[in-house]
């Protein structure tokens, strides 16, 4: 492996971490927001790229996080609008994020995201990621989101390697699943067990829209691929890189 | 208008009558099946359309329906399993339907689904629609699903009528967003009101999973394009379509 690929959202960060500032905004409320926003936001990315009405991942996030007000009938300030999309540039890090891209120094490290080049930068500035990474792609230059090709191959074109060596990593399955389907190696960052799921689906738990969400999005996906490791943490990736 | 032309799933066959069959299969848990089942459907349908692996939407509602009982850890045999299955080809008429295509007769009246062939022919067959529609047309074809323009322009080819000849009709509002963005007049039937919507938003509703898919499904959504027309019931139609 040449070059080691990311995700950034839900994979080196954590979009539920929005969820104090959506509770603190609106009180009762901060957990669904946060689901309904991140489903809805996902959603927005794949059908304006069948539409062929691309724009960007931040207009996206905007229009998915009033979607989401609006069907709540949660009346709001613009002020507090901003405050709620400003976290989308000071998400945190997951915390087995920074040790596991320390420890790949001398690969190629890279992020490879539907975020806009602007949403990106800031994160990754704002987190002190833009230290240890060697490219932040956005996948703005291709007009379409992943998991279509033309999202993944950007890649190649940015870091110049094939896709056959790239280990790509991520904990979105439908993204794992795109990018096995492109031809790189995946890695699947296995965030929500089986087992924990199970637990999660003890009957009185069942209508939490955290349980919910965890039912539509942390579980491998049936798409006719399977990535090629399935990993717990971060801190397995230099093992899978080759490196002790 | 010279053609009125019909989505199936959600507009003129209630895609939520297949509750009764999954509670019936597996006590307390019918809706919560019914929900991600159909969620987890429509996102296969954009993901492979987006990856560029087509598979008929037979194939993808059989795997939505296998990740949805794995997830929520529901063990079952092949049979029970096919007979959920089958009743996606009786799916339930929604009670205005019959009477507003009969008031249409003399225009073309069209249904152009997600749905295989197979599975359309055999639904449109089982509810009678087959003595009221003049074709029944399958984005399969064209091996991309709604909203691809792709799927949209198939109603040209089989009905040999212009898009803006076309009253495009349809419950999803993503539906409606591809069809207003490909060109057709649209009417999108809000089957569940804002007024309503409100209403289950009371909080202790907050957390049913209807109340969550009705937040994710059933509200207009914001991908740029608005409808021509907004109607409550399928029975608005003839009027719209300058019929008296």
């Amino acid at each position: 492996m040449k070059a080691v690929v990311f995700d950034a959202y839900g994979t080196l960060y954590d979009v539920q971490s929005v969820a104090a500032i959506t509770e603190q905004a609106f009180p009762g409320y901060g957990e669904l927001i946060t689901q309904i926003w991140r489903i809805k936001q996902l959603e927005y990315s794949w059908l304006r790229s069948l539409m062929r009405r691309y724009e960007d991942f931040s207009l996206i996030t905007r229009q998915s996080l009033a979607y989401t007000l609006r069907v709540l009938g949660l009346q709001h300030e613009a002020r507090v609008f901003d405050q709620i999309m400003d976290k989308y540039l000071h998400l945190d890090l997951y915390p087995d994020a920074v040790a596991a891209l320390a420890a790949m120094r001398g690969r190629k490290l890279a992020i490879l995201s539907n975020g806009s080049t602007d949403m990106l930068n800031a994160l990754v500035r704002n987190s002190g990621l833009d230290r240890v990474l060697d490219a932040t792609i956005s996948i703005d230059s291709a007009k379409t989101f992943k998991p279509s090709p033309d999202a993944y191959t950007l890649v190649e074109a940015k870091l110049g390697v094939l896709p056959s060596e790239v280990l790509f990593v991520s904990s979105n399955p439908w993204d794992a699943c795109g990018a096995k389907a492109f031809g790189f190696h995946v890695a699947w960052i296995e965030r929500v067990t089986p087992e924990a799921m199970a637990l999660a689906c003890v009957r009185s738990d069942l209508m939490a829209p955290l349980t919910l969400y965890k039912a539509l999005r942390t579980q491998m996906d049936e798409l006719g691929f399977e990535p090629d490791h399935r990993i717990r943490t971060l801190a397995e990736l230099p093992r899978l890189a080759g490196i002790r």
